[in-house]
């Protein structure tokens, strides 16, 4: 739901379950990005700068909410509130959360923003998975710990900070299964209405993670048909492509945990942003990285982006350096 | 003054009266509406999101403040500081308030906003007591558990965000007193410049508060002449009103304590934007509701709005439900 | 860096040194302006309001993130992250901070924004110093109780929360040193591309500090030349001079501490918009001030500003006062 996972309410920090707490908690990404393009280009940014609160009220509610205050990831450049939902979770296969919270659709998408072994989503899942936030209600069981977790959401389908324009809610939902020791799979789906009562849109994921001993590979495939809606833009800042009737997309990535403090990362991607279409808007990319764990709360992330053209080859590659501070 | 009414500064958390202490706290709202226009809506929305800080810097002084991140409540969609002011309250007959903070005029603008027993306020107190928070100094005296208590306060009356644009400033007060124990009645008044020095407005509001066994009754009256600042906007996010040279609305609002879950709530309203002109801009409205405390802190209010209007009878009664968390 | 200097990231309210530590803090500022211009304006307005987070997350690395939530300091009246920066500080003289922060230049824009003896800083500090904040990497070394000091940054040169438009990065830095008890003095410097990788800028600036009892003096003198970017702005929201290609500044500030709580000020500053047009752009203020400590954390702050045109005389006098809270 939000960036903490299901580790959000449960004050596990004293070592004693409370019924009541509250939480003050925050990550943010100084970022340094080198473009090589035609006429190169780079910055010092940040990627994410998130202040939030979360803590449960009584043994049945919890809370949680949280605001992104950098500039780079919101389209207007200001603070917004990004995660604001409140949950009932008397019973652990049938929470109710109500707000502002990520749609439930996608491994990479519902992964913690301060987890991710690469700096940047795959580009599928930024142009698909749009809006990435919205307000609604959502049905969801188990945790990171059980074999089998669910999530169900009807949300409005526009994104954080308007009302909707139709009537007609967005269904989303996602499940996943620990088959065996190492190997989940998942799959989610979405059905809704992005800019009207007339015209919907279509949406298939596919997931599957395995880690064995220090190795670890996540792969997700997202199929995607219908209307969408342009302004909603790209997840996490992503500028948003213009989308053909059918497209899809996957990835798969690899890392692997030399010891604490090392961990390289390899991702292979491609888009096709009109599967009708042969030769223009497909896209694939590679990036390699090494991620450097100099604490439990502060990691130093380095990927190299390599984009292949099928059309024509033009210079884009880019590089990008990331260091996270939790607390 | 904020949200939290006098109960803001004092660390009575720990049982033992601190001179120096620091609270982080908030409430947020998501809400769902359906209204049921001729071309019906419907969306999950924010309320209010609120966050903020109130504490003592020592016997004398405290403060407090508070930030909104409800993209809907914000006129430009953005996050904004709404109450923030320094307090002396070394003597409860003359505490003295500098920063920005609710004009004191009327009941139910000055009712803690986590607290109001219907969803929306009434009409007239979001379009005549507006800019509802301002910048300015205030005088005030008494707490909810004194009999007598007033405020008294010189102000921008521009709003926040903005600076006054004239040189003379508005004077806004209430004072209200605790007749018998189950009765209390309260007047405020206000007289300012709201767009330049020349043209004035002058504002009276009359209030009472029953108490009975665990029936209550509120009601108020709010009359206002002259000039208006049609950018201040209404208060809470509502669309401003074209207003005549004289306007004036009331409400009653009835509740009952059933137990402490169960509270069901009648409010009847009037608001006459132009008070020459009978046929147009008269409009009625009846709100019936239940609240619902699942604790003290977890709310859920559902209210069906009812408008009734004299002229022509147009669709768009509304169904509205809020859940609420506090911390 | 940020407003708390190097006070910032160790614990010392508790007395014992802690490895890891989260501290909520912040300060706000209400105040009341009267400018005795041809058409007077007065207005109750927030000069600074300001929430952050500082911590630990280990022996050798710290944090530090504040917003401005005062609308009148933005450009655009909204909210925005301000200091955002991670901090490993393993060795007191090569510490390494990346993220945002203020640039390392003049003795005035590096002193806290809640500890300046004056409501605003002189005019040359807002004017040539300017963005006074922005993102990139520091070098630093020393503390407020060393004798030597320095800091040394490499920064976009286009402030916050825009990314960089030119390759070309800025080298900014400052160097302090302690010659006597009662004395120290500093330089600062400056070379960066502040619109693109041709036009260049090049700054220095001097300063002094004499404390001896009672009496404080601090003087500092900036020189600045080249190109520069207009829509920076000048810094603490002062409007933008248009600027020549060489131009200079200095004051010189004496205060003097009767007791705890009063401590006069006064100020002479003047400014220089163009060396080479000797007649128009040219200013000269002095400030007469009085600061009243009511504690630690609360002051009063009153300022008269008496304007002084070479060329022609108008009336531009202006009146302010502020109250200040720390928590």
């Amino acid at each position: 739901q939000g960036c903490e996972d299901d580790a959000g309410t449960s004050a596990t920090n004293s070592g004693v379950p409370k019924t009541s707490s509250t939480t003050f908690f925050g990550y943010f990404q100084p970022e340094y990005d080198s473009h090589f393009t035609d006429d190169k280009t780079s910055t010092f940014k940040f990627k994410r700068a998130r202040f939030g609160v979360r803590g449960r009220v009584n043994r049945t509610f919890s809370y949680y909410a949280m605001i992104e205050t950098s500039d780079f990831i919101s389209s207007d450049g200001n603070v917004y509130l990004m995660d604001a939902f409140i949950t009932y979770d008397k019973y652990e296969w049938a929470k109710v959360s109500v707000g502002s919270f990520k749609q439930p659709f996608g491994l990479e998408v519902n992964t913690p923003c301060h987890s991710l072994t690469t700096i940047d989503r795959a580009i599928v899942s930024d142009q698909l998975v749009s809006p990435q936030r919205d307000m609604g209600v959502m049905l969801l069981g188990g945790t990171s710990k059980t074999k089998f977790r669910y999530s169900l959401a009807l949300m409005n389908g526009r994104g954080l900070g308007v009302a909707d324009n139709n009537t007609k809610k967005d269904i989303i939902g996602r499940a996943s299964y620990k088959l065996f020791d190492f190997m989940s799979i998942g799959g989610s789906f979405r059905y809704g209405y992005p800019n009207n009562n007339e015209t919907d849109r279509t949406s298939y994921g596919a997931e599957i993670a395995l880690t064995y001993n220090k190795f670890n590979v996540t792969s997700e495939y997202i199929y995607d048909e219908g209307d969408y809606n342009r302004a909603a833009g790209g997840g996490c800042g992503a500028t948003p492509l213009e989308l053909g009737a059918k497209r899809a997309g996957a990835y798969v990535m690899a890392s692997y945990d030399i010891n604490k403090q090392w961990q390289p990362v390899f991702k292979y991607e491609y888009f096709d942003q009109d599967l009708n279409i042969k030769k223009i808007g497909y896209q694939e990319m590679m990036t390699l990285g090494v991620n450097y764990f100099f604490n439990d709360n502060t990691r130093l992330q380095i990927n190299y982006q390599n984009k292949i053209e099928t059309a024509t080859t033009i210079d884009n590659d880019a590089l990008l350096m990331q260091l996270q501070v939790k607390f």
